[in-house]
């Protein structure tokens, strides 16, 4: 147990590290990514479920392979969603966004291939989510996909209000540990609670 | 079906000039990555699979925000395996990866860390394994986790056999499209055959 926690210190550590490099790249996103890698962490130790942060794709264009060091590179759009894995045997896949609005999430924050994505695995099984949080309320939202489908099927515009989160999304709580407990949702969704 | 086409060929295209800026990277692995993302795109265009290869981890150390430039970056060891995602309603997670020996595969060519989230997630319930090819053999296989577990537990030698692969494996076939038909294991290893 001791080790167990010993691990997950130095995994917070190195989260803080990382996060400080993309500090300055986009403010936006990266408190909540820092949550929800630590909550996906403590799943991890407590072998309760294996989620994981896909790496930001990145194009090469000068490396200098004998040092492994690379000299030009570009940020990539991702061709999927940020995170996915495995609960219960369950596969799961949720993109997790941020919003400095008080009243609404606006969808182009969301790549319409990413949006795309979460419909195609959730007809071939997934649970597949968003994670919306308004950093100004302190309030952060589990969305369906299914939830997102009807909104975008039955709505022109094209940010969805707090009000439609307040309805139909769940409110993730924000605990001790794991930080953002998005997996006591998705345990009521799916597998009648706990 | 013609849009399809088109659509698969642009990616063909893309995944092309891809492994190029990479081939001077590693040789090894090279190919057989190709033909697992050009087997991946199959399966996405036709709504059998979808399964993505996650990008590789690169630390950043000096990256210049306003343009997206990064002007010092370095590989990183992956945390995970290479492959994930879903197929009917299952969750995939697998390694990959080439020799150029003829009798044996090296185990230190896999973290053993990698080979711990193969265990975890097949204990969670996921479909897990390794396709590893013998490069001048021109054979691939399929070794499911728990063979290769079994290997572990019952060897003190670092590599496995030829000979093991060939016994408890199954060969992958290669075809035209799908390029590198994995599926078509698994269908016969957890579904009964198509």
């Amino acid at each position: 147990m001791i080790d167990l926690l010993k691990n997950y210190s130095y995994l917070r550590f190195n989260n803080v590290k990382t996060n400080n490099i993309k500090q300055g790249f986009k403010n936006r996103g990266m408190q909540l990514e820092s949550d929800i890698n630590l909550s996906n962490e403590y799943y991890k130790i407590k072998d309760i479920a294996y989620i994981y942060k896909k790496p930001t794709p990145i194009k090469l264009v000068k490396v200098d392979y004998k040092k492994g060091l690379i000299n030009e590179a570009y940020f990539m759009t991702p061709s999927t969603t940020d995170y996915n894995g495995i609960y219960k045997g369950k596969y799961i896949d949720f993109e997790a966004k941020e919003t400095s609005s008080k009243t609404s999430f606006s969808l182009s924050n969301i790549h319409e291939h990413q949006i795309k994505h979460l419909i195609d695995v959730k007809r071939h099984g997934a649970i597949s989510f968003l994670i919306v949080r308004f950093n100004l309320l302190d309030k952060t939202f589990y969305l369906s996909t299914e939830k997102l489908e009807e909104f975008i099927k039955n709505n022109k515009r094209k940010s969805i209000p707090l009000s439609f989160f307040e309805e139909y999304g769940k409110i993730i709580k924000m605990k001790f540990n794991p930080r953002l407990d998005y997996i006591e949702i998705i345990d009521k969704e799916y597998f009648g609670g706990k």
